[in-house]
């Protein structure tokens, strides 16, 4: 048969090109190995009704566009078997796009998941969910996963003004073509110097640089100064508190002017350590208050931790440096998580199916990866390994600015998620170049600071390495 | 040592738990089978200048952002190999965030892309570039293409506009506060009835359903009339042409409004053929004279192949059919091509690094998938073979119309990329809920139609299988 044939053709050569074994591919290896068995089931076979009792009891994840859950070992070529063992002739492929059906699946995670999806994610991203919220909700990147957070808490709010969930005729229709009160003027607070991905809800919160800005539309809302501390926070507590109070008093006056404006804040984003904005740090004390005015003011509290967590910071969440119980309504990640998505409490859930959606909502192979890779950090206590790699490392920092006092300044960091200022860009530049010819790379950040983002296997001795390049770097800059 | 055992430990625990041994893992497979290797090198060790001659060699693909090409083969813990040879002590490692370092690789494919990168690309998605393109930018989903796809779009735009690439310093300043000049009022001209995703840029030219839009801030862009035509489109040339040149009329008529209310329009972006809005066909005269009214208004024309690319239409894009030597200066994929991205003519190439940019633009290991089963498809025909099918699934949606002339209607399509309406939204639904009690997948599109999506590999058994049990379900409804 041409498509058993295929079948074999596609496992011989993906074993041969790439030697990789997808998970959950259809059955091919199988198949391949059984050279007698017939690939295609030969018709369809009902057993239960759709969704069966076994879909039901795995759809308890949050999205209500869940049509059952897939078992995609058994599913082959033009048939979808699911976890209640009805086989199916699948003609909605796009639905959930497989390509060359008997190939490589890469399951719609919103409307078909695999049956070990809820039990991947209770594993992964649920174990380690940011405290007060039992919800995930995943995507393909960081960008999909700020403006989907957007989104869900413009629903929020919405639902919110309304003091229900009906939308009114108006509101269905004026959204059709982008006007209010279906697309209504709400508008997100964000911070100078924040970064929060590049796509267009995105962008209009990210103030980081403007080549990221330049020549795209985008949204006229608020956006609040963030305080400009000096380093060691603690040695300028004084200042640093004035600072941050000046701040905070600027944020409530922009959700009161933009209320008035008929652009309510419908939430505020932000970073718990400013990364791609140059690696700037406020005090746990300044994050309280914020989370508080949000709540004074009925806006939602969003924690972007696309950079800071992961576990960098020497706790896997940067937010728990500051000991809140309630952090946030809505924590969002991506990058070390290797997959995207956000966190959210019970009442952030979109009330309807496809409001929060895509495709692919990101890629359960990761989910696989990630629950691995928190079974390493744990049996490793690689959160301890960075908090005392961490401390080696600022250590040397301070050393090396006291001895080069015009090149350095502002050593700052938490775990091993540190940077430093250079005197200006160019010299910045200068060094991370000598830097990476004597083989150590590094990043740069903000408008003249180096960052150091190693992994979390970046053992103490690595720092002393790195410490005696960078010392000999700027031996020769100074 | 520890990070040696780390590396084991993780290889064992994959290939149990995942049997799944990832391309580009940094050498753990290796390093698991020689048990006396040492996982870690002792430190950097440079050959070359950084960017090295075998870097620069590789770099001709289209992101400035490009440090350098990366082996990941030899890439072990904390070290970094690039394909000059050189290893350098990883400082940066959220840069290209690989976790746990000795781990999966998911590079960030913008500045350290792997080495096989510029081969697979030209391997996989190049091979299939849409006439006229040779620049594909990779995405990791649909909606991140198009979103990047409109940047690119007004990047062109602004150039355009300055007559040169040089922003000015209010420019600068001006889009770091979200405000005009520098954040420009253009706009993206849509469909009524489009389906271009559900970030926050894309979402402003969804016009589908309104429950993708409702209670999301928007932007005050143009919305054309799709053609409603009728089907068979040959039997009503005279009414349909008729149709098509009213909203062409109505393209220009608002291109022109937006540009003397300040909100010029970048680009036209539309699909090949309305998919989530019902299935709306229009005529390759319809798409040449809007692709001449772009031309003609100085707006880029972006075409949405995100459902329709891939090979469904029975040609790889189904602009194909067109038969245009210029289709387009965008297309847009995703879904079927198993990674999201973007073609684009040189001129829409973007003038810096970082403008069109995210940390992962897509997953390489996608773009190895693609090349096999683009392989497949040419080795099998699988083009033939969907011209095939979708003739034979036509004409029986035409027999099963002629026999149930009040329950059907309007049954078209391209290839197997078929459609047809149902008497009302109720039986649209019931007759889909009673297709799939008898083990056939359908799904819905647009406010009453059924649309069929299967895989390539789709024979004509399969459309003769799913007409009898379509014929069942029906006579129950009649």
């Amino acid at each position: 048969m041409a498509s058993s044939l295929l079948s074999r053709q596609l496992v011989l050569s993906l074993q041969q090109n790439l030697r990789l074994t997808a998970p959950g591919c259809r059955y091919v290896s199988k198949a391949a190995a059984k050279t007698q068995m017939e690939f295609e089931y030969d018709g369809p076979s009902m057993k239960t009704e759709v969704p069966g009792p076994r879909s039901k009891v795995l759809n308890h994840t949050n999205v209500g566009a869940i049509n059952f859950f897939c078992n995609y070992e058994e599913s082959r070529g033009n048939y979808l078997v699911d976890v209640d063992g009805n086989r199916m002739l699948d003609y909605t492929h796009l639905l959930h796009p497989y390509w060359s059906s008997a190939f490589v699946n890469r399951p719609a995670l919103g409307i078909m998941p695999p049956e070990n999806f809820p039990e991947k994610l209770a594993e992964s991203l649920l174990s380690v969910a940011p405290s007060g919220m039992s919800r995930v909700q995943t995507m393909a990147c960081g960008s999909c996963s700020n403006e989907n957070a957007y989104k869900a808490m413009f629903i929020w709010y919405r639902n919110k003004e309304r003091g229900h969930n009906i939308p009114s005729d108006e509101d269905m229709s004026s959204c059709m073509i982008n006007q209010n009160p279906g697309c209504p003027d709400l508008s997100i607070l964000s911070f100078m110097g924040g970064f929060h991905g590049r796509t267009m809800g995105c962008l209009a919160t990210t103030h980081s640089k403007a080549i990221h800005k330049l020549d795209v539309p985008s949204f006229d809302w608020p956006i609040a100064p963030f305080p400009k501390l000096k380093y060691p926070l603690e040695e300028f507590t004084r200042e640093n508190a004035q600072e941050e109070a000046r701040c905070l008093e600027e944020v409530e006056d922009l959700i009161v002017q933009w209320r008035q404006k008929g652009r309510p804040v419908a939430g505020i984003v932000i970073e718990p350590i400013q990364a791609e904005g140059g690696d700037n740090h406020a005090t746990p004390d300044f994050f309280k208050k914020l989370r508080n005015i949000a709540r004074k003011h009925g806006s939602a509290f969003h924690l972007d931790e696309v950079q800071t967590g992961g576990g960098a910071t020497g706790k896997f969440w940067a937010h728990e440096h500051w000991g809140m119980d309630d952090p946030a309504d809505i924590v969002s990640f991506s990058k070390k998580m290797l997959t995207g998505g956000f966190y959210h409490k019970d009442e952030l859930q979109a009330d309807k199916a496809y409001r929060i959606f895509n495709t692919w909502m990101g890629d359960p192979s990761k989910n696989l990866f990630l629950a691995e890779v928190l079974n390493v950090i744990r049996r490793e206590n690689l959160l301890e390994e960075v908090t005392r790699s961490g401390k080696t490392l600022l250590q040397g920092l301070y050393q090396l600015q006291d001895q080069y006092p015009n090149l350095l300044s502002s050593a700052r960091g938490q775990g091993t998620f540190c940077a430093i200022d250079i005197r200006d860009d160019a010299t910045r530049n200068s060094i991370i170049l000598k830097a990476r010819d004597k083989g150590v790379l590094l990043g740069g950040c903000g408008e003249r600071s180096i960052r150091f983002r190693p992994a979390l296997v970046f053992k103490e001795y690595h720092v002393h390495m790195f410490l005696n390049v960078f010392s000999d770097v700027l031996a020769e800059h100074n």
